[in-house]
């Protein structure tokens, strides 16, 4: 290969496109970068189509995204430390911004704060078949297919980024009698609009982030009432009425839905937010993250580099369950381009170093007792990605921010996003905001003036 | 490799099932046979399931079937001569069946007739990652997953037959104003149960089977009115009242629907039955078949034979705009049978005389006028099949039943269903059944007795 190294990423969504800022940043003279995307457009799963299953291509449809969300957690808590909410949108705005407002604020991030087009360094509409590394010639080919023309191609690069997301795969448990229910069955993954189910019962399965957005989504939009339906613990939230909790489902029988507590309940349509197994099946065998969601996925040291076929040169972003999203990915993303580029003094060069270390946030991680436990080990994280990059040091400071959300929620979980944040980077106290559950328009210009 | 021969087949649908029958059939000692299924099931699209978008392996759902689909084409036109209707069910049924009534039949040839358990032959959740040929060694590697493990890996075939159907790949148009349509806006691909649309005001885009169906299919159960729009021609049937064509769509602006004949209509729910691609992203580029569906896909001879890369290995089953389909997928089954095992003495040597053949074949589809005309070269397309493998004769006289079920439509597109035909291989006059219009249980029970 002409240049010494050949940088591989693979999606060009929120964690892709901050990889490749940090290289167009660094601006290394012997590193090529080549981003390939499936779709015609950056920052993944932040569209809205209106597609389910499959795109124009007949390729599974990448992204879960609905009408009508809004951020369920603090801005202040994604932030980039080198381009603010303030930078952006030129005044405080409210804590908790519907899609458009953070899809429009990483955009102008990427526009504004980039050296050169990074538009230049990505492959639109092209998907990538799949990924083998030879140990021999130490060089990964990625097989990938123009979608536009049909053309499967076959390049060589030293070093592979896969940044293509942990929710793409939905997770369908089955239930006794899901199939002859008579009512709309569908996973969150197929969550379009809550609208849809204005009038409708519905039954919500799971208790994690999308459980308890979809239910107060459907309520807002007119659903006539709501069960969910846990399966290891309830979510406890003190509930609006018209949403309740129930236990794991036992039995479909037509329209009635009976739980293992012995109640039931009858509805018209399930939505299945039981979340999303990872899947990276364009990878061989041994490239391939297999592990179960958390803060700290086994298997990567410095939650990015793969230890698992000891050749050190492919990396995941954002595989980790997500409280600083967009702050972790830029961390992350700065990280590996400094790795990569040969810029990191500190790192251990030797294999087992790095699998002890590893070893060391696996352990911790797996002795949580409750998510501030989990926001602990991610503040820590970012800030063991820091130590080395020169990442902005108060990145990890939005912990707090993130404790006081979660009791938030708790006390009210209706109102917690109307509640405001203060940024750690600007110090600016969020804007005040018409309370979101009486809030229908999720235009920026309404949400920003 | 050890054996003469070692054959591939992808997919355990209707196609690949009846090549592997006929390969059982025929035992032939140097072939062995292997058949790659995505799913844990045979028979294909004739299997229903609520999941749209993925299966539980995060896998493409690859089919497309409805809860109350009844057949559109009467039975006496897909039957096997060895294993007619009467032989299954042991008496004269109607000609319509809904869809559990065929796949039972179907299984039962399966079962019933063939030499050995067919499902030996079949590696269950196995989905075929790639293809590729080697011009050298006349050697086909072909990649796949056990779904189940996780596990990748690669087998070497002289042979491959393709036979992962035609209704896998949603032709997704779109249309300005689309995105901010307010209400639901499915596929028919997605379409799981006309019931989901009762009290609604439907949109149903497209004129050919799938719009025709899916626009009676909502109206018997209940939906309040159905517009369906057409892009090049009307169906023009004589609907009945709750359905009425409309030409293209112009824009949608909020529910309402602006066509370019400048009226409008106000719809609750989008249904594109805008058909499907071919998509066999399995197979490297210059063994994809990429065509536009008709009777006679160029680029095969036989309508099997893959020609355009020369090794003529390679083989497509199904690819057709099908009216006989079973009748005919058993009849090219059994003709690429005979080919691979080297038992159809009269074929052409050269390639060139295979091209010059196709190309006859290709010049008369393109000069059809109709639908009689794409039924009659299917007819001589099966008896073309069938003069060198000894395939029953009379398979070709189900032609004259496809003439008279397109008079039938045209006459009432409501009752056409309830015409009774007579099976060319056994003479039995199909029995009369319930209006279908009126009929809502679809039990083979309720229908066979």
């Amino acid at each position: 290969m002409s240049s010494k190294r050949k940088v591989c990423i693979i999606g060009a969504g929120p964690c892709g496109m901050t990889a490749l800022f940090h290289f167009d940043q660094i601006s290394d003279p012997s590193t090529e970068v080549v981003c390939f995307e499936k779709s015609d457009t950056w920052l993944g799963l932040w569209n809205f189509t209106w597609m389910t299953g499959t795109d124009e291509f007949g390729e599974l449809c990448h992204g879960g995204m609905y009408k009508h969300l809004w951020s369920n957690g603090p801005k202040e808590g994604l932030e980039y430390p080198d381009y603010t909410f303030d930078d952006h949108y030129g005044k405080a705005i409210p804590s908790f911004p519907p899609r458009r407002v953070l899809r429009d604020y990483m955009e102008g991030r990427l526009v504004k704060k980039s050296k050169s087009d990074l538009k230049r360094y990505i492959k639109w509409n092209t998907v990538v078949r799949y990924v083998t590394y030879n140990q021999k010639s130490d060089v990964f080919t990625v097989t990938a297919e123009d979608l536009k023309t049909g053309r499967t191609f076959e390049n060589k690069f030293t070093h592979v980024i896969v940044a293509t997301g942990i929710f793409n795969n939905p997770n369908k448990p089955t239930f006794d009698g899901i199939e002859t229910f008579p009512g709309r069955t569908i996973h969150s993954h197929d969550f379009r609009d809550a609208a849809q189910f204005k009038g409708q019962r519905v039954l919500v399965v799971g208790a994690s982030y999308s459980a308890e957005d979809v239910a107060l989504q459907c309520l807002k939009f007119g659903a006539k009432s709501i069960v969910t339906s846990y399966r290891s613990k309830p979510m406890n939230f003190k509930w609006p009425s018209g949403i309740e909790e129930r236990p794991l489902i036992k039995k479909i029988d037509g329209k009635m839905i009976n739980f293992i507590d012995g109640s039931s309940a009858e509805v018209d349509s399930i939505i299945l937010c039981t979340g999303y197994k990872y899947s990276f099946p364009c990878l061989e065998d041994n490239l391939r993250l297999v592990s179960t969601l958390s803060v700290y996925p086994a298997g990567l040291y410095k939650g990015s580099l793969w230890l698992n076929d000891g050749n050190r040169k492919l990396f995941y972003m954002g595989t980790q369950d997500q409280y600083f999203s967009f702050t972790m990915f830029d961390a992350q993303g700065l990280w590996i381009c400094r790795y990569i580029t040969g810029t990191l003094p500190n790192e251990p060069k030797n294999i087992e170093e790095m699998k002890k270390e590893e070893q060391k946030w696996v352990q911790r991680r797996k002795n949580v007792k409750d998510c501030h436990d989990d926001i602990d080990i991610q503040a820590d994280f970012i800030k063991d990605l820091s130590d080395g990059t020169g990442y902005h040091p108060d990145a990890p400071n939005a912990v707090e921010l993130f404790h006081k959300w979660e009791h938030d929620k708790m006390a009210n979980i209706v109102t917690y996003r109307d509640q405001p944040f203060k940024s750690v980077f600007s110090g600016t106290m969020a804007a005040q905001h018409k309370p979101w559950f009486q809030d229908f328009d999720d235009s920026i210009d309404s949400f920003v003036n």
